[in-house]
C-alpha cells in the first residue's frame, strides 16, 4: 500500500482546530502564509513518501546495530538522513536568528507526523533534536546557541536527552551522574545513562547530548540537577570521552538505536553548563514538555499508518458475503465498526496533539492564557494520544485477521511500536498524576475551570455535554483531596477529561462548513458511541484509594 | 521470577463457580474426587514449573524452524514433550475407553492452563490434540478410534485442524482442497492449508492432520465440506504425501510453527473419511467449539503469567517516595490500580471460561439447558477472555516501565503472544457475529433469557443489575433486527453480556464464606469500577448500523 500523508486532514486541523490563522496574523509567524503552509505539508508529504517511507521495514527487520566502533543504521538511513538535511525539513520551527524558518511550532508538528507516519523510529531522530534545540534556544548562552543552534536546526548535527539512569527511571531525583569543574570553566563528567533514542548513530556529523548530572556538593534530589551539554566530536575535531555501551534488544522501535551511554570511562569527558547550576530540571523540563507533545503525535502517527493500512486491506479482502454477494470486508458491518472507530480516534488525536501544539505558540506569542491551557493539555495529549495510538494499532491487526499476525503484512509494526509510547517521556501513569497534581491545581483552580468553561461555551452534544459536567464535578472533587485518593482516580479522571476535549474539537469540526460528509459521520460516530464510553469511567473517577491499599503489597 | 500455577486459584473456582462437586457426584466423572483433583492441580503446577516453563525463553528467541526435512523444534522441546507423555498429562480429559483418564473437560481446562501459563506456544500442541480427540471421539468409527484415540491421548501422536486456505481465511465455505475416492474406501487428498498450528515438528511420531476437503460433485458452500484424517505417517509405516511449505514468522508464538501444508503434491496423499460426507461442518464444529473455549483459556493464561511477572517487578522495583520514605512501585496509587486491575480481569477470565468448560461437562451428562448455556457462553468465553488477556498483557508491560519494551523482559512476550488470541478460532468479531445472529435465536431467544434469569436470580450490586438489565433490553432489541443492524451493536453488547456474565460469577465468589480478603477486594473493585465501564458500551449497542453505512468503502 502506497503511503499517503494526511496533508487534508492536517491543513483541516490546522484551520479549525488550531486556527493558525490568528497565529499567522502576528509579526513573528508571519512567515506562516497559507501558501507557505501548503507547500511544506504538501512537500515533507512527498519527500516522506518518497525518501522515509520505504526505508521502514528494513527498519525494523535489520534495525540499528552496535558495533565497537559505534552504532550502524540499516542500509538506506544515511542517505535518507541525508536528504532529510538538504531539504530543509529540521529547519521548519527553528528561529530564523539560528537558520530556520521561524514557523509555528504546530506546523513543525505537522511536519514531524509525516516524517513519523513514513517511519516512526527513523523519525525520534529529529524529535529528540526538536527537543535539544529548544533547551538551548530557552537556556543556553548566546554563544552556546550561535555554536549548537545552527547546526541543529540543519539536523547536520543531532541532539539526545539524557534523563534515565539505571537506578532511576521515571524518578529523575534520584540520578546519580556527576559534573566537576575542570578550572576552565567546562565540567569533567561521569555517569551512565540509558534509554538514550539515537544516543548513537552513523548519519550525521556530530551528535550534541544534553546531560542532568550533579555538580560537587549539589542538594539531594532534584534541586540539586544541572544540565549539560556533551558533544559526541568536540568542537576541536577530537572524539570527547563517551562510550555506547550496547543498545537495546525492543520489541519495535528497531531503527531507534536505544543506547546505554557511559560518560568519562576515561575521566576526559568534557560538558558544558546549560543555564544556571542547579536549572538542570528547569531546563529538562523545557525539553521534555515539548518532547510530550511530540510522543503524544506518535500516537497520531501510528493512527493515521495503522488505519490507512488497514482501510486498504479491508477494501481489498474478499471474504463472506453480504446481500447475497461475495464482499470486501469492508463491508461487513463489525470490520466498518473497528474502521470508523479507528479513523475517529485518529481524527481526535490529531485534533487533541495539534490543539495542544497551537497553544505553544500561542505562549510564545505572550498568551498567558495559552500558556496555563498547554500546561493542561500536555498529559491528556501525551497520555491519550498514545493509548489512542495502541488502540488503533491493536483494531488495524485485527482488521488483518491471521495476516495481522504475520510480519511480513506490517499490521504488527504498528503494534509493537505503538506499545513504546505510553511508557517514555513520562508514563502515562505519571502524565495523570501530573495532570490531577500540579495541572488541578494551577491558578488555584483557574486554568481547569477556564478549560471547563471554554468546552461548555461550544459542547452541544448532550452527551458531550455531559461528560464536561462530569468532568467539572470529578476534577473540583479532587482538589480537595489527598494524594492517594488523588492518585487512585487520576487515570480515569485523565480519560474522561481527554474524550471531554477531544469531543469538544470533533463537534468543532464537524459544524464548521468546510466539513464534508466523512467528518461529520467520523464526529458523529465519536460523539455518539466513544463519548459515552468515558461517562461509565466516572464510578472509578470518584472512587478513593481505600480499595487500592486495602490489601498487602504481598497480596499482589 | 518463579513460575508458579495459580493451583489455589483454581481450586477455588472450580469449586465455587463450576461446582464441580454436582459434576463429580455422577457415575460418569465419579474419577473426579476432591484428592484426585488436587493431585492433578499439584502435580502438573509442579510439572509445568520445572519442565515446560524454563522453556518458554528459547522458545520465544530460537522458535521452531523450517528445515527440507521438515520442522525443527528448539532445544529441549523434544524431551520436556516427552516428559508430558511420559506424566500423562494429555490422558486427563479423554474416555477411559481409550486409555484416558475420564476426568472431566473443566479439569482438564486447568491442566492445559497450567501448561499454557508456562508456555503458551508449547501447550498449543496439546490444545490441538483435544479438537482432534473430540472430532474423532464423536464422529469417528470405532475403528478410527480405535486406532488413533488411544496415542493421540497419551500425546505419542499429536493432531491438527486443517481448515483455513490461502483464499478462504474466516469463510470456510470458500475452501477448494478436494478428496477423490481411491476405490478402496480412502481418498486422495489435494490442497494447500495455511494457519496450521504445529503442522509439523519432531516432538511425535506421528501427526493426525483432520483436513476439511470436497468430495467430487460437492455442492458449494459449506454445504460440501467433508473431514479427513490424514496421517503424516500412515499407519504401514511409510510417509504420506504432506509437504511442510513453510512456516510463518509471526509477532509471537514463536515455538508453535504455523505451517503451510501441501498435501497431495505427487497425487499420492491418503486419507480416510471421519464421519458422514458432507458431516464435515458438523465435525469441524465439534472441534472448533471446545478449541474456542480452549483459546479463551489462552486469555487466562496470558493474563495470569502477566500479573504474576508485573506483580513480582513491582514489589521489587524501588522508584520514588510515599509517605516521605523511599517505596516500591507497588506503593504508588496508579500502579496499585493497574496490578487490581490485572488480577480483577483475571479472575474475571478464568470465572467466565471455567463456568463454560463445566457446561462442556454438564451437557455430556445430558442436561440440555447447560449445552445451551454453554452455546451461549462459547463466543463470550472466547472473544472476552481473550480481550481481557489483551489488556492484562498491556498493564503489565506498562508496569514495567522502559523495562518493559526491552525483550530480555519477558513481559513483551505476553503482550506479543497474546495479540493472536482474538484472531484464530474465529475471530472475535465472528465470536460477536455468532452471539448476536445463532446464539441469541436458540430456543427462541429462550438460551439467552435463562442467563439473564440466573444472573438476575443472584446478582445484588447494584450496578451489575443495572447492566444486566441493560444487556436484557439490548438483546431483546437484537433478536428483533435485521443482520446489519444486528451486527453493528453485536460487539459492544458482546462486552456488555460478558461484563455482566463475570460479575455475576464475581459476586459469586465473594459472596462464598471460603472467599478470602483477597478475592473479596478484587471482586468489590470489579463490581464498582470494571462494571460500570460496561454500561459506558449501552449507546454503541443500541445504535443501529446507518452510521457505519453512511459512507462509501472508499472512504475509509
Amino acid at each position: 500500500m502506497p503511503f499517503a500523508a494526511a496533508t487534508a486532514d492536517q491543513r483541516f486541523v490546522l484551520d479549525h482546530v488550531v486556527r493558525l490563522d490568528e497565529i499567522a496574523a502576528t509579526e513573528r509567524f508571519a512567515a506562516a502564509s497559507p501558501d507557505v503552509i501548503e507547500a511544506v505539508l504538501d512537500g515533507v508529504a512527498q519527500f516522506a513518501a518518497g525518501e522515509w517511507a520505504p526505508l521502514a521495514k528494513i527498519g525494523d527487520t535489520v534495525g540499528a546495530k552496535w558495533t565497537p566502533d559505534g552504532v550502524v543504521m540499516p542500509d538506506g538511513y544515511a542517505a535518507a538522513y541525508r536528504a532529510y538535511v538538504e531539504g530543509g525539513w529540521g529547519t521548519i520551527g527553528v528561529d530564523e536568528a539560528w537558520g530556520g524558518q521561524g514557523l509555528p511550532f504546530v506546523v513543525q508538528a505537522a511536519v514531524l507526523e509525516t516524517l513519523g507516519t513514513a517511519d516512526m523510529a527513523f523519525a525520534l531522530a529529529p524529535t529528540l533534536t526538536v527537543g535539544a534545540i529548544e533547551a538551548l534556544a530557552h537556556h543556553g548562552s548566546h554563544e552556546q546557541q550561535a555554536t549548537y543552534l545552527p547546526k541543529l536546526a540543519t539536523g547536520e548535527w543531532t541532539g539526545t536527552m539524557n534523563l534515565t539512569e539505571p537506578q532511576a527511571g521515571s524518578d529523575v531525583g534520584a540520578l546519580r551522574s556527576t559534573a566537576t569543574p575542570r578550572g576552565d570553566g567546562t565540567f569533567s563528567i561521569k555517569g551512565t545513562k540509558i534509554f538514550i533514542s539515537f544516543g548513537d548513530h552513523d548519519m550525521a556529523d556530530n551528535i550534541v547530548h544534553l546531560v542532568l548530572a550533579r555538580t560537587p556538593d549539589a542538594p539531594a534530589g532534584t534541586r540539586g540537577i544541572s544540565l549539560f551539554l556533551v558533544p559526541k566530536v568536540r568542537l576541536n575535531g577530537t572524539p570527547n570521552d563517551v562510550r555506547v555501551v550496547s543498545i537495546e534488544h525492543k520489541m519495535g522501535l528497531h531503527a531507534s538505536p536505544t543506547c546505554v551511554l557511559s560518560f568519562g570511562d576515561h575521566d576526559d569527558c568534557v560538558g558544558e553548563l546549560i543555564g544556571p547550576e542547579f536549572g538542570g530540571m528547569r531546563a529538562m523540563f523545557t525539553m521534555m514538555n515539548n518532547a510530550r507533545l511530540n510522543v503524544g503525535l506518535q500516537g497520531v502517527q501510528i493512527a493515521e499508518g495503522a488505519t490507512q493500512k488497514a482501510a486498504a486491506y479491508a477494501r481489498d479482502r474478499v471474504q463472506g458475503a453480504r446481500e447475497g454477494k461475495a464482499a470486501a470486508i469492508v463491508e461487513h458491518a463489525d470490520v466498518r465498526r473497528m474502521l470508523l472507530r479507528m479513523k475517529a480516534q485518529t481524527m481526535a488525536a490529531r485534533a487533541l496533539v495539534y490543539y495542544a501544539c497551537g497553544q505553544v505558540d500561542r505562549a510564545t506569542l505572550g498568551d498567558a492564557r495559552a500558556k496555563e491551557r498547554l500546561e493542561v493539555m500536555t498529559p491528556l495529549a501525551k497520555a491519550h494520544a498514545t493509548d489512542l495510538g495502541n488502540e488503533v494499532a491493536s483494531l488495524g491487526v485485527q482488521i488483518h485477521g491471521g495476516m495481522g499476525y504475520i510480519e511480513e503484512t506490517g499490521a504488527a509494526r504498528y503494534f509493537r511500536e505503538a506499545r513504546i509510547t505510553p511508557i517514555y517521556e513520562g508514563t502515562n501513569g505519571i502524565q495523570a498524576a501530573d495532570l490531577v497534581g500540579r495541572k488541578l491545581a494551577l491558578s488555584n483552580g483557574g486554568a481547569f475551570a477556564d478549560l471547563i468553561a471554554d468546552m461548555r461555551a461550544e459542547a452541544q452534544h448532550a452527551t458531550l455535554v455531559r461528560l464536561i459536567d462530569a468532568c467539572e464535578s470529578v476534577g473540583r472533587r479532587l482538589q480537595g483531596l489527598g494524594n492517594d485518593d488523588r492518585q487512585a482516580a487520576s487515570y480515569p479522571f485523565l480519560t474522561m477529561l481527554s474524550v471531554a476535549s477531544c469531543g469538544w474539537l470533533m463537534e468543532r469540526q464537524a459544524r464548521v462548513p468546510e466539513a464534508d460528509a466523512v467528518k461529520r459521520t467520523v464526529a458523529a460516530f465519536y460523539l455518539d458511541q466513544i463519548v459515552p464510553e468515558a461517562l461509565g469511567l466516572e464510578a472509578a473517577a470518584n472512587a478513593d484509594a481505600s480499595v487500592l491499599y486495602a490489601l498487602p503489597a504481598d497480596a499482589f
